[in-house]
């Protein structure tokens, strides 16, 4: 299971004024609880800063990779950010993300091909979100086919069928969750992705329901999630998640994060 | 979603002693407890007292009846002890349980047949229990077919695939998830119910083991559980599976769970 943390996003409030006011010491914080809680890869975001977006990533980048030795995944629909701060990059990053819409896909696969990184393919043409089951296999499809088009390795592509907030679209959940069992049954080396807060939209108590989805979802084969890993109960349905669904021989990672404190 | 209140077990301690002492209020309690927290059926088991299961089960659902007005899951491996306290059963109940060993499937599913109640049929035979996901179905599929040569409606049929614990055998999980999935299709009137507390036997944090796998089971179509209904977390874990599931609209029953205090 490759857990990308979710933390250094600029959506989040502490995080945009970190990387306004250039406060390195919080985003090294913010960089290293994740790697002590089991992150294989964290995410880096500045979208919310528009047309200083390649700028402020850049920072960030370097400051991320001042505290920790962790891969990054780059995030922003722009292949023109995502190039710009390509060459900062030290580690094989995983690019977050592509879609089906034609600039988009061609020039990120590009980078994703010369840095042999990962890449994460949403179930998203242009102006359209697959919603049913079989639109977002049909999208994760053309996905598989567009990569190998492109030379890209498809055991580095990771397919995000793209969830709605169940309070509005409760078949949202079903749609998803049979999309990744059959996702990975089809495409045996091609990974799967989700990420989880945006299902609880509008309902209570939504860490519960988001760590429920997961687990759900990781019964159903998803081998790759964007989540904050230092949710201590998050990260214990995740460890348990995989002793239900039999991806935890001898429950020995579930022993594991018990000696650790992590249940 | 069916929930059988599981804490009248002889096997429990302070159950034992409140039915060897004949204490009513005690069992008055339990039975109150499980009701206010949502139990349709509450289990009744006094199996612990061998010789004496007929006598002390009698007491147990006179007393359990005196406080509560739910129907009974009338516990015991015994069909002469079934039979012995059925005249006492005031609503029609569930028998727990029949499997397909001749002596006990006839003379339990007879007396099912007679009270118009339900039965939970395991999927065990003469010294054997099915391990894997095609015995599991394979013994469902002669449950279904005994069920209907003997005339008991096979909407009121529980089959109980029975799990082992993951710490020995962690394919148990997939296999038994799997044949609830199958099962569920395969036999659209049917239902499947499932115990929790024996699949987490010898790990740590087991409350966590077994409301994880509750969600894993509820999202192949459980339909019924025998649980502890007043486990808290259990039970929010039970809603927020239903809702991950998509088998509660507009999220409905989990917000109502919310506005009770119970998520």
């Amino acid at each position: 299971m490759l857990i990308i943390g979710e933390r250094i996003n600029s959506s989040r409030k502490l995080i945009a004024e970190a990387i306004a006011g250039r406060d390195a010491a919080h985003i090294h914080d913010e960089a290293q609880i994740q790697a002590s809680a089991g992150a294989d890869y964290l995410d880096v975001n500045a979208g919310v800063f528009a047309d200083r977006e390649a700028e402020c990533l850049q920072w960030l980048i370097e400051t991320v990779q001042d505290a920790v030795d962790l891969p990054l995944c780059i995030d922003s629909p722009r292949p023109d950010v995502i190039e710009a701060v390509m060459p900062l990059v030290k580690h094989a990053p995983m690019l977050n993300s592509i879609t089906l819409e034609p600039s988009r896909l061609s020039r990120v696969l590009a980078l994703a091909v010369d840095c042999e990184g990962k890449a994460i393919g949403l179930c998203q043409d242009e102006g359209v979100i697959a919603t049913t089951r079989e639109q977002k296999v049909a999208m994760a499809e053309r996905l598989v086919e567009e990569s190998q088009k492109a030379g890209f390795d498809i055991g580095n592509l990771y397919i995000d069928p793209l969830v709605y907030p169940f309070a509005t679209n409760i078949d949202s959940a079903t749609a998803t969750l049979g999309a990744i069992e059959e996702i990975m049954a089809r495409f045996p080396v091609v990974h799967t992705i989700c990420g989880l807060s945006n299902v609880s939209y509008g309902l209570p108590k939504r860490r519960l329901v988001n760590r429920t989805f997961l687990v759900a979802a990781v019964n159903r084969g998803l081998d790759s999630v964007m989540m904050d890993p230092t949710d201590a109960e998050l990260y214990a349905s995740l460890r348990a998640g995989l002793v239900v669904s039999g991806r935890d021989e001898y429950c020995l990672g579930y022993i594991a994060a018990y000696r650790n404190g992590r249940l």
